[in-house]
């Protein structure tokens, strides 16, 4: 586990466009936890690892077909470079396994994490076979490469992290935690747009809220997510 | 539709950190397409709308809890600024539905979309239902805020607008797009790491490659998302 004093939560990412990173990581929450120490981030350009004088990273497809394949040496030298990095080797693809909490809550508890991004067409099947790479998706929707999908696992690892946020039941209480969509929230003003706060959260009476809040989760969940739900119903019994 | 000469398409994005815009969509293909007028970003800071002399933006929950809500009226009043603005209103959140490839390609068939990034403990439910905002979700899994959701979203109907990618057919033979996930890919060199392409790849048969395709993409969907497997084999009956 990382803290301050200790080694941070090492990332790695390897990407033709490294300067994307930390991008949006370099702001807000991630930001001020990369500079206590609590992660560290190391981007590495693909190109570099292209031997050839035209310092070609990718080539068209055998069989035909539109745009271009990454090509698996290429690949394959980048990945060694940072063999001594810590962590799951991941390769953001549509084709991988759902990025969800859970995962998230795995990866943080780790010293680190290495990402490679690939770009739309894909890499060559023959890295992702001989590296063992594992396929990770955020979704069923398809990006210009993989970028922001690091961006997004690597988010949602750091605000994970031991130190990150302040109080230790932020994390608690939030979406998927338990299995539910979070209930709604209400704050200043009282009255707002000739709309009251729910009267049970101006009541003080804190298991009654409580109960208020899970009762409204589970509303919600049950009509927005019945997968989530039927899952959520099978470990309650 | 945007094509250059036309109106583009026309992001519109409000946050708390409007720098994190166009962040990694200021690289690339993305960037290309913005400076050839097929899209155009605008992002404003929810902060300029705080009317106090703090401009603060948010406020401790009613009912107790940790973190902050962001405000009803700050927000509102965010979202009043760009009612000229085309587009659905969303609200990027994990209670909302899934962003899919099919809500990719509706959004990206509209004039544009206006996108509004919470952070983390979320918005004030009342200016969520007075603005009938929809809410949207990347997934099962918490990040610090919207913004990252947003570069997604966002990529994924920028490589769909007309003219953004070279090939048409790139589209046609991608992920999900036929509901299957994509077969493998292989590029030079033809031999590499003691593993060879597979035959058919360089048989020079096109329909036989594509049946060949076809019964790759088939058999990693079955054996990897039988979710997808299923409606698959449903709308094939």
């Amino acid at each position: 586990m990382s803290a301050e004093g200790s080694t941070p939560w090492q990332a790695t990412v390897l990407s033709l466009f490294p300067e994307m990173f930390p991008g949006p990581l370099g702001h807000s929450i991630a930001d001020k936890a990369r500079k206590s120490g609590l992660w560290s981030l190391k981007s590495l350009d693909i190109r570099d690892f292209a031997r050839d004088k035209h310092r070609s990273v990718d080539e068209t497809p055998f069989g035909g077909g539109s745009g271009m394949v990454m090509r698996p040496n290429v690949v394959d030298a980048a990945l060694a470079s940072v063999d001594d990095m810590p962590g799951r080797r991941i390769y953001l693809s549509p084709r991988g396994a759902r990025f969800d909490q859970a995962m998230a809550r795995e990866l943080a508890a780790e010293p680190g994490v290495v990402l490679l991004c690939g770009r739309y067409e894909g890499l060559d099947q023959r890295v992702i076979d001989a590296r063992g790479l594992e396929e990770v998706s955020l979704g069923d929707f398809v990006l210009s490469g993989g970028e922001i999908p690091a961006l997004a696992l690597l988010d949602a690892c750091i605000r994970l992290l031991p130190g990150v946020l302040g109080a230790a039941e932020t994390l608690d209480e939030e979406s998927f935690e338990e299995g539910l969509l979070e209930y709604p929230h209400y704050t200043q003003p009282r009255e707002w747009n000739g709309v009251s706060v729910p009267e049970i959260l101006l009541s003080g009476h804190h298991a009654r809220i409580r109960s208020w809040r899970r009762e409204q989760s589970e509303e919600i969940t049950r009509q927005r997510r019945p997968d989530l739900w039927a899952r959520y119903r099978g470990s309650e019994e």
